[in-house]
């Protein structure tokens, strides 16, 4: 089973990172195909950069494709371009944000997202709304550090990921936590210590997610909106998606 | 890996149905340990048979524990006992309502569930609410059958669920069809290829994700509402229950 | 009119207690028969007390049933076992959780819940949710003293409901409180007065409710998903449930 | 103990009815004194009515307040002024359409609201996502006759109703009905008949908890928004409302 | 273009500055009606207050369409008498607690309110359900200052409305703030520059969206709830409004 | 005033048409700005179609900021990129399809969509849910002819949405039609005609709405998720947008 990673933005630190975690987490026998668009922005801070970062995520789909792989994981929170993907892919297509959502939706009743910047937070919030989660989850908290901060890591890194879980935990009711951003994949082990609750990780729980859609012969449903594109001239620079 | 598969009612037909169905979902070296509670009612069609069998399948974790499965399914679609199982077990316990629920919405944008009789539905409404789907799923639809026909099969069972299905994927833009039975766990691939949606049956999608937990390290949270139960004294019947 | 009240716990101080704040509220002419299965938890504090005490609750519906008693109420505030008990009895059955909340609908614009532990808050939540009464409630607080240590009562026990009833009241804009649990019955008087805020208990809520049921010739319906559980063999111990 | 019963329209024989089903249902020693405005319109069917309609009710609710009543019920379906006056009043204040929905709640998972006019289909609407009953209520269902064609009755307005009400009963699983206008106060029986659902009416079930508020000495939150009116000057005909 | 702003409340001086605001914000060539009832309080602070000046909003709106204006507002927070405007107007009636929310929408992703009194809010949260904006709104927030002290200002006013405003922005992350009452029609400008939000007021809201409506040719739907009242007889007082 | 209109797809045809209602409608002293990206689709029929000309939006938002208009609209049905354009413009920005739904909540209770394709229902369904307008609308309604099938007209085409149309008006009683494609901004009178229901059509309502924000002052918040893009290198062909 091949799976490809698609890290949205162009950081290859990150991109290593999350390949990492990801391999870490397959079962033997699944490939991880860690890759990151040619062209966008070095980290996703924003409806901006995400919107941007689709771009990159749908040609990294269409490669994947090209390989036959088995499914697409986008790892960036926000799920960006998670739909039109999944309109583009024939193989599954599994956003980190939503397949964190689902996990911890099975080991507690209340979940709280833990993320970098504030002014992401409404992206999540978003999401969980479309997806169902709001009322399970109790709130989204930010530490507002910027992305590539996490590269660095350090201790105010996981100082301030620690209070804020803490807070969730104590005045909120949450029973885990969710790691708000593709760069946090390999701080889990390290807060749920430090805090006493599970907590989630997108990349390695969209991994499973993954590989157990494939097992189970299910792919996106081709009915409806989800079914190929229609086919249609593009103009300029996106000529060469014309069909 | 051990997965205990517990069929809430007490029809040993049914139980080696869902054992078989969950067997071949297994990956190689997950053991699946398919069981049923010896009291209780030999189908759940309600919540007075819910109740009674809630305790069977709470006995069936004791076991499971005992045993050190490393997860625990509850094979019955109204997911019966799923939160004090949880909180009663140490390993990740996963319902099938659930499972298939999380699946669906991994495939489609909106999906139908089909099961067997009209009373039931409330039981699949009440979930979907609670787990946050109600959004996302069209609609219950009933074949009104009852669960132990679906031993039986024969045309009619088949051509019930088709016509079901059809009008989810034609009325209301149903992109993939969830099997609301554990009964109906030999089905998908015969509806599948009726209607040209993906079909997701719920014993098989928990199985998946009781692998996907245990290899993530993840189980339920012991902090809070799932946390063990409090030990006190229990009287009659049920004294050996307490601690 | 005879009105079944089942303390869903072993306790008998506590069913005794129960008793008498229904017995002090009913109306000249009602008998309240006040009782608590022989199996079962001293006390629900969770999701698998509540589950084991479902059972004793269904077999004090059976007694009922066959002492003809005009309704039965369920005297915890987790309404455990409420459906399956509309189900199993022919005459109308009522929680303490929704008569609480019911009555609580009719006095103020918006409610906080005082409740025993943080443990069993998701409980009240869940009920809210199915109830309709999420957006009308702004809070469900927690003493964090164990069920059983209302017996014992003192000045802590209702400092601490004074405590966080004030905080609902001044902080979330809450006109009315409402007990989160039958061993509070004997409190809302004190609390009241405290606080300067109507407050709602559900046991003597439920026996109103169940008075007015019956005089209003309405019962549980049994077109549906509550009419009488369908007819089935029952294995084990419960093969005496097989019709 | 005496409870006013106000008919928020000036329609005599309407008054007359609604005294009627107050009086029959009221337990021994309870004083149904219904009256109705002397000012406003002579049926309330839209918004309009609604407001002029309002005033009368307050003024209404001002001599029963003189009178010293012990609880005022507001008897059309859209619970007009129901706020104002629960400002306005000392004893409790309840709407016909919150106390059916209350009690059809109570019996059954799932009801459906038949009532006059599709005009004021968005009235009941309303009220039920204020309430909270929105999930609960299937459909508002009308019968396209204008509310004061409920006096003259007749063959076919019966028949509209068990037609909608059957339609609630098979096409979506009501198992109650809850009639929509107090000038259905002598229906419910009949309706229940021919369709096997028990069958809710305003009226009545604000009169059983109206005496259940009695009993349990509580009345509307004097604390917040419900607290009686700030006193200040009113200019003109309303002069006399000044404090 | 004549636009009739019906200030609700009998202070005149409050109806001087909101027609002033009206006239500011109007384009050249609308003309500003601005106007108040002969009858009612002087100020909306509460449900009962508001139910009497609903009566007075009807008589201006019959007014108004007497005077052929091309739009209607309602110039209180509360919205009081909206939908039976609508219902008694052929032109387009705006109320200003709908077209601020409406306009914060369009510039932020999460708005919060500040208004006056705390027993008020109650009345903005249930308008934000109705409207629909309930998830976008983070808090009602009040300064506890009674509606008439706004005509009195002082550095006091302004501080509470700034505290309330940065504590939304800060803790809540609020976007924008929507004043919550006609009287700070002067306020948005110095609230703005202090917190550094943009901040929407409801009357220049209004003229706006009356004009917009105006020029796009689209007035009141009158197929359904909000045609025009159906004629009928009205007793007393209000015989006149007989059809 | 200068707004400029941007086609988020590549038709110039669509282009003229929605430049000439947008001229329309503005208020003398309005100028039009209409364009339409190079590169990107013909025309937008689902999720893919949308990420790609997200893009070209964004390119139009950063020439119409660089000749300084006054504000932007998106005039494709599905707000394509509204979000990161209201971050990357420092102008107001409004996207048609909640131009639309904010319109016809002004002047109706409950409204319908009448779109283009099946397909595409699920892209205004998450508008409405993300913009709190799921209870207002009673349905999104298709049509099934492509989007460029909109330039031919001929008769099937109004055919097919007056039916579409009038089946939402009277089995769903919708009060007001929403046009769900910015093709179809030349239909509005016609179909109203037909159907004795107000139509909103998204271009023209959003103009107005444009008008509206410039009048009163007010911008997006560029206090948090709004705010101006965080600067950030960018690679390959995006390097350009790298600050």
């Amino acid at each position: 089973m091949r799976i490809q990673v698609i890290n949205p933005n162009t950081s290859d630190a990150m991109t290593h990172k999350i390949g990492l975690a990801a391999q870490a987490i397959a079962r033997p026998g699944t490939q991880i195909i860690a890759c990151s668009p040619e062209d966008g922005p070095v980290s996703i801070e924003g409806h901006f950069d995400e919107a941007i970062a689709t771009l990159g995520v749908l040609e990294e789909v269409r490669k994947g494709r090209e390989q036959q792989v088995d499914a697409h994981i986008i790892a960036c929170f926000g799920d960006p371009g998670l739909l039109a993907a999944r309109e583009y892919a024939t193989a599954p297509v599994i956003g980190i944000a939503e397949a964190a959502f689902h996990m911890a939706a099975l080991i507690a009743t209340r979940f709280a997202v833990v993320t970098t910047l504030s002014r992401t937070r409404i992206i999540a919030e978003h999401l969980l709304q479309r997806y169902g989660f709001s009322e399970l989850c109790t709130s989204v908290r930010c530490i507002d550090l910027p992305v590539l901060a996490l590269e660095e890591g350090g201790p105010e890194l996981i100082e301030r990921m620690i209070d804020q879980a803490r807070r969730a935990r104590d005045e909120e009711g949450a029973g885990a936590i969710v790691l708000g951003c593709g760069g946090m994949a390999d701080l889990p082990r390290q807060l749920s210590e430090a805090i006493g609750l599970p907590v989630v990780e997108g990349v390695s729980a969209a991994v499973k997610l993954a590989e157990s859609l494939v097992d189970l012969g299910l792919t996106t449903s081709k009915h409806g909106d989800l079914a190929d594109p229609i086919g249609k001239p593009f103009k300029g620079r996106f000529a060469y998606l014309s069909r």
